[in-house]
């Protein structure tokens, strides 16, 4: 069960300056569009929640809303910022990083935004040059997909990491990643805290599968969904057009089936969504296998969508007796591909498997208009908990509301 | 304030049937991405909302949660019904047509689906002769804009849609239409009851607007900004092209800048956004035309985005002082459009002034993704609710949470 | 060295009947935008190619001009025509289906059409069941990819085919299709013509390569290279956002560079474009992988673009001297892509190498609007020349004229 | 008639310098995709235009090739370069200034690139600061439509215009324009002439209708048709779905229908196309309007494209009998929407008429692959033929050979 401490989000200390932003949100009360700074967003949203959790409305859990607050804890002006994206691409980023740089310079005068590159490799001695942020730097890099300040994979020491915030003397550091990034992050905010330092560290949570707890959609969801569907089509028109056709897609998603599901749904052509979250068996009647048969039987073809973490038991299953197939069987697409052209042949159907697998295809486009809005506001939100003195944490959306959550590691 | 009986959704009467959907939910709690057939939605979202309210969970007021249920009102397979769409276009029409169809047609075995023509002109005796709606007749619409059932404008008698039920033997009623069409809806309702019939009317509310009190983001929105998005583009490039460039786009948003807002929030390169929610002055320092004039000096070119809605109160008053000019200024694009050419030519600055209204280029278009799955999953909730003998009600969502509303005359 | 007599299309036979357009042509001349029937298109275009043939006009090698004839062999209204599909998928399939039956219905009045389904399987003897097509039927199908006749690869016995023609009583069959497919209708030709029959044979030459000798741009070809342009660009963010990013796309083209050169051009982002039409070593100084490897070094990253065509005779060496590797040599992508990593790793430079193959998702998408037009007149010109008794041709356009062929086996 | 004189392009003088790119042309020979440098391309192209000229092939009339030479009037690596854009925008503006940038610096070592600004305005003393164009400068200006030197309508005198380019010491001219600016082109070669001056003047021809005598297709006229296909599906998408639907669409097309028909041939869903090429009537019986309430009492809705020159004989005659109008006839597309509402009111036929006039919408779009293709190709022509001394002339492109053609003032 969750408890309202685990969502309370720390704080570098007591704001210090008045933020240039005060006099626009001073009068500004909760609504259908803006959560008051004393205010606090609910985790639940059931009635039945609510009298589950049986406390007082000021003890339920709850998040702190994004927004700008009227005092801050860095100065505007003369506060160094530091930006880093890590892991694996995913559409927005450059949004994010433009949304950042553009907040932080426009409404929070700040000139010293260092971007460094290359994921966490880049935040440590003897990586590479950081780069400058400017406005005029990031113009127009949203139109453009991946990442301008480049990332790659893997962590890094957290206190080598500190050192050289230190040495550049960097006191608010932006960290756009996955998991495995941000969990990086929380290590770097436990570092400094432990060395008694004072700087901030805020995450903005990134991953195209759309699985992060408690935060709604991941920014980039939108995007990749309306680009695998195109996938899903191209499956169609192949399985359509062959004799014995049948259009296997592999997408995105390791332990969730986002993508796929979602994909699926926005053109209906598919027969068949694998997913992690519904296991299914492979052989043997009413198993994956025949069932695929009897639909091309049926009607002439047939499309599957696979998301890449479904049928993981069946995968480790098949390792078991197959010692020698090791390497491919890691890819349940290459797998599913092979054990329905085999299947086919044992039966004697006639068959044409089309294989797509999408992926770098959807990952590398830029933001489409609806997660371009979104990583923008996703941006301001974190720039706001970061000047406020917020560390530790990760900014999101719940119920339509932009919020603040304490990282975890 | 909102009560909650405000919310609570008349039924025809006692579930009299078991649902073909029973087994699939038998079991499902409220979660993440569920809410239990005997939970409700709240309506609220802040612990400061909660704490003003002071009252016990199973009095705040909340929705009844979308979703299939375990009873039917109505009897699968053998009711009838009836969809009309009403109003101007907006994208995502033909989605929610087509989910409708085929979730009364797979999944409770409705066989009898007839589709009104031309809005309610179709629900009169006289007017167009209905289609006969079928998986088949639906099959691909949603690739297409517009809806294949026509559509028009303005009300009809209650009573006389009333008696066109009756005639044909209509059980349930799915309105896909805007505020107005709603209240139609609600009027029809309103009509059986009174005459003592049994007949289900369900709204699916529509406004590319994105102004639906309480039940978030309407079909078509995203959509609608996306391509708007484009429009904003050709106004930059243009102005930029072009010596004294002024582009000026007008959006959609007769009360609620939403379009005109998250357009311009998607590319970022409007200078001015003019929407209803927020009043400016023409004429005199800090007013519209000398900033404009400040920023062709200052960039040499500017982009100008104005919601339909939007200075009303200025056109009015130039109305009082210019009788002659009725009828252009009752729109506020060509009257600014018309001001700015007057104003420049007054300062004597060069301008080159670009006038764009991409209304019909965008509400034409095909649902994207994002919409299309939303449409999907409305027509789903529509269908279980209006199945389950819900009636004078329209679907939405809240909270990212498919629920059900009373209908407001 | 290409005779006249090579170029010219046999006919059935002397002209019949009058041709319902008759009275449109009456009065054309060449000019601009028409040949003339009696007119020739010139198969060389310079001075240099006139003044070696050393010929007079009415000799030089040129080929019939496309368009409608006044005089038809086939009568309008009763002519039972087939229409079949073959070979793999390409942009404009239906519209060249679609073109050739609104054509063929609306101008010549024919309503005995037939589509022959899953290519020249489905002109033999127990193939699957004809479809008719209609004006009705072929309604917005130009908006799918594919072919909604279904199409498969491999020949079948001609005299089998002749024997279904015959009995289904088909005066005249288009055959869609690529070099294989075109040598087949060839054949089907060359047996109605031994048997002494009297039906008309004629051929929309397909191949998304681009490679048709003398007829100028295939049908598809602008829609490929405009979707494989976007896989360019994504392996160039990807390369871009990766350490020591390589970013490799195979396109198609077995013997043609077409695809990957206007691709590369059309963004302008590859560094590298491997093509058929030029030989490359891999290996050694000033081989392809050292000069990809000191391009990294340079700038970070490399994009490479690799016709399937190229380095064959790379792909066969290493086949000789690795005999165990036999499948995947013959891949020219997923070699190379081999060949990059264990280069990278040999000289112990940093890779982060991304593969995309996107065949399946540039043959499957709709024709953009140029191709569409394209396949429309293409069809138009096959659909005049088959009613005015042309046979054993192909048509095609050269010069920007439409033209006809003489097939070749 | 045109005389093979008419088609001779003048030179600065003879050659005085190897070009760079002399070995990689050594050896080539006029073939499919190549013409060699003392070959010429055919303006002709059937056997009756041949035989009707009755010359001896060295007299016929064609082009000088377009295309690298192997020696050069201007020095490469010190000549100085101007470029300027003129008139309305055209996709693919920038493709070109990027192409002439990326040829002239990268294959001849230019590196004195001057872009001047706004049209002719900036050619003359007084008008906008130049600007420095480098590869840095243009890279990726190609993804976004317009101009980056920005543009403007109208005419500067040739002798101030010689001044500038005298006092700057350009040597090289690069404009890219319309009809007037091509003949704007040729005033300032004239004067350059009459000087005795020696600046090599190129034009790269301009015009989004498609209309330029001899050479074939026009940059940016592919993508603009692609534009305007959606336009005419969205018109087609309202009109479907009103009562009495009339999609009209305006497109662009002063002298020539070619943008109207082709986008209309690329979706097959207008009704009625009105060309300036195919005069009509408006009223009466076999009227336009009689033609278009017979569609709309048949189907339900029509659709109408019209292009901007269509009907201006009607419109000139419907000025002279109402002359307070004056100022609405200039605009054949809305005199059109009102003449069709004042006859359905006056037949008492059901009307929803939806206008759309999508010209901003279109010509401000980056250009299509397949344009951007061209125009990188019909840049570096230019390139070539300036360094190879031609002036007064224009590039093109005839029977897909790029060719250099005498301008015309």
């Amino acid at each position: 069960m969750t408890l309202l401490a685990d969502l309370m989000v720390p704080t570098l200390g007591e704001p210090r300056f008045d933020s240039p932003l005060a006099d626009f949100i001073a009068d500004r009360r909760t609504n259908e569009h803006y959560v008051s700074e004393d205010d606090r967003v609910l985790l639940h949203d059931t009635v039945q929640q609510l009298a589950d959790l049986g406390l007082p409305p000021e003890q339920v859990p709850s998040f702190e809303p994004g927004g700008p607050r009227r005092r801050l804890f860095f100065a505007p002006g003369s506060t160094r910022v530091g930006v880093v994206t890590c892991g694996g691409l995913c559409p927005g980023l450059n949004d994010v990083i433009r949304g950042l740089v553009m907040e932080l310079a426009e409404h929070y005068g700040i000139t010293e935004l260092t971007g460094f590159r290359s994921g966490y490799a880049g935040l440590v001695e003897g990586g590479p040059e950081p780069m400058r942020l400017t406005p005029e730097v990031v113009h127009g890099i949203n139109r453009q997909g991946g990442t301008v300040l480049g990332t790659s994979r893997g962590a890094q020491d957290p206190d080598a990491m500190v050192d050289r915030l230190l040495t550049l003397g960097i006191d608010l550091l932006f960290v756009i990643g996955g998991d495995g990034s941000m969990r990086g992050a929380a290590r770097i905010s436990a570092a400094i805290d432990r060395r008694g330092e004072t700087i901030g560290v805020i995450g903005i949570p990134k991953t195209i599968d759309n699985d992060i707890p408690f935060i709604g959609q991941s920014f980039g969801f939108v995007t990749s969904f309306t680009e695998a569907a195109k996938s899903i089509n191209a499956a169609m028109v192949e399985a359509h057009s062959a004799v014995g056709g049948v259009g296997l897609v592999k997408l995105m998603g390791r332990h969730a089936g986002f993508i796929a599901s979602y994909a699926a749904l926005a053109n209906h052509v598919a027969d068949f969504v694998l997913i992690p979250e519904v296991a299914f068996r492979l052989e043997g009647s009413g198993g994956f296998l025949s069932c695929l048969e009897q639909r091309v039987k049926d009607r002439g073809s047939a499309v599957v969508v696979v998301a890449e973490g479904a049928g993981q038991d069946i995968l480790e299953s098949a390792e078991d007796t197959d010692a020698s197939g090791n390497a491919r069987l890691a890819d349940i697409g290459t797998f599913l591909r092979d054990a329905v052209v085999r299947h086919f042949a044992a039966v004697d159907v006639p068959l044409t498997c089309k294989y797509i697998d999408p992926s770098y295809m959807i990952r590398s486009v830029p933001a489409c208009p609806h997660d371009a809005v979104y990583c923008v506001r996703l941006a301001q939100a974190a720039a706001h908990a970061g000047m406020a003195g917020r560390t530790a944490m990760v900014v999101g959306r719940r119920h339509n509301r932009f919020i603040t959550c304490r990282s975890r590691c």
